[in-house]
């Protein structure tokens, strides 16, 4: 495709993004419309949304679009994942400059889409106009399944708290990528495409989980919003939290503590439960912590019994750490 | 409230925007977790997004914070009635300058919010993200209570095209504002805080309407997605097209036919609708043209049987008319 989203024009672009989605059972009714028709089959809906914009959230120069559509849809997608439900639909409003190729919301479009199919999606909407600032808002869609939601407020002191997906990559490969270096491979993909476990989220429902949340601002401070929501303490046990020997590595090369990454770094959109003690949890969850009641003020998340000193997570309008 | 966005912070800016949300009984799970959790009773959900930019879609000097949290939530909480459903939710996605004052979008969040409750909705979710350019990304929910959707592809040849709403008072009050003046205060109004007739939609559903849209882009564009969707010509008798006297007025002191407001002006999202010829419609809705086979190469709007030339509608690409 040739040109710049100008020349395609509003009709256009949107005719060559609606051109390549795909669709699902769940899909009532698509794009092109006044609005779309999901189906709900338990009589709920779970909805989440979130706004990426270029500069603060992905840069042109370290993300293809396709990169920046698949986090974008799965930063959406894991919210919903995390509620116990399993996603159906999403929904996109972009911003884009008049100037910007029009492959790039084409490669957006794509990764979107690709995402969605791992979640078992389907994109079903959109809104498409022209800004200054590269803006992608996602809006999410779910089935709970006859579940109830899985909220931050369920867990009880005695509960275990256990962690599935990626801890620490993503921020790992902001490091990398900040100090102008394009390797280790593995964590600059970990931070250009994060790869939420989605299924987990409703498998972790049927488990029985009490409390559950996405890890998206960092695992300190995801917790500390389950034990704020829940009313207790949460101590997680460093030596059960697994720092890869590569993640290590990077740590020793640019001088930051891996565990750093894996207590608060938070793109890669991992899913943080706590269960009852006597939940058996598949091989893929790891036990780090335990759930105890608030000790002092208010409740709060420790590491070995002590505050994590640096575990803010990531206001949005703080600057980045 | 005192100060920027910036000095509030991110969580403090949303514990003010939420503490001013209400709620409605379909809420099951509002703002504060990873998604929200709302009824869809009919086990379905239909779904619209739409995204709005300072400077683009509004002017901070021509409306209020107030007025585009109301402009912001009716154009979606509209594209949901037009496809005959009730408004249900509604979700968020704020892109805000640090340096803005906070009242800002506090006020905003206090017009979406009464839009919504006009509508019968409550925001459930949202995101707040720091950025430059004020974007606000609302994503509406809607059920439609065990009735088909409405869509833009079930007008046939015979029905009646029926509107209910306003037509061209926004275009009229941008077209006095856009002149530096500030009434009449009815079309400057109108311009500020559209009044869709958000209980037509269903209520057309109900009456057996064939095909519906919402009026956002003007009446003879929208209509023009009816006929291409529909494979049938639309054609509008302008005799049955009411301009008010008002509307008159302003057209002949700036030099513009009003008919041309009436007939391209969108943003007062009123409803257009086809319905069998046999249909007993309530007092409010305007009949204002017929659906006939198509007698060209493509389906088209005409008006007295002649196209309307300058029927573009508003390309968001292009430059507002």
């Amino acid at each position: 495709m040739k040109g710049t989203v100008g020349e395609l024009g509003e009709f256009g672009l949107i005719r060559e993004l609606t051109s390549r989605l795909t669709s699902t059972p769940a899909v009532q009714l698509g794009p092109g419309d006044d609005a779309a028709v999901i189906a709900a089959p338990d009589r709920r809906v779970v909805a989440t949304t979130d706004v990426l914009l270029e500069g603060r959230h992905f840069r042109r120069d370290w993300s293809t679009a396709y990169d920046v559509g698949r986090k974008a849809a799965a930063q959406n997608l894991a919210d919903i994942a995390a509620m116990g439900a399993m996603p159906t639909a999403v929904l996109l409003g972009l911003v884009v400059p008049a100037d910007l190729p029009a492959t790039w919301p084409v490669e957006l479009m794509d990764g979107i889409r690709d995402e969605c199919q791992v979640a078992g999606a389907a994109v079903v909407g959109g809104d498409v106009v022209r800004g200054d600032t590269i803006t992608v808002a996602v809006t999410a869609l779910g089935d709970l399944r006859n579940r109830p939601p899985v909220t931050r407020s369920g867990a009880r002191p005695g509960d275990l708290i256990a962690v599935t997906g990626w801890l620490g990559w993503s921020a790992a490969g902001y490091a990398v990528l900040s100090r102008g270096f394009r390797s280790p491979r593995a964590f600059v993909e970990a931070h250009r495409r994060p790869e939420p476990p989605y299924h987990a989220g409703p498998a972790a429902a049927e488990l029985g989980a009490t409390a559950m949340t996405d890890i998206s601002d960092g695992l300190v401070a995801d917790l500390g919003h389950v034990a704020a929501a829940s009313r207790a303490d949460i101590d997680l046990r460093s030596a059960a939290i697994d720092v890869p020997a590569q993640m290590a590595d990077i740590g020793q090369a640019v001088g930051v503590d891996p565990l750093h990454w894996v207590l608060t770094g938070g793109e890669d959109h991992a899913i943080a439960a706590a269960f009852p003690p006597d939940v058996k949890l598949p091989a893929r969850w790891r036990v780090i912590g335990e759930v105890g009641p608030v000790a002092g003020r208010t409740p709060q998340v420790t590491v070995d019994g002590a505050p994590w000193e640096t575990a803010g997570g990531w206001d949005h309008f703080g600057d980045r750490p």
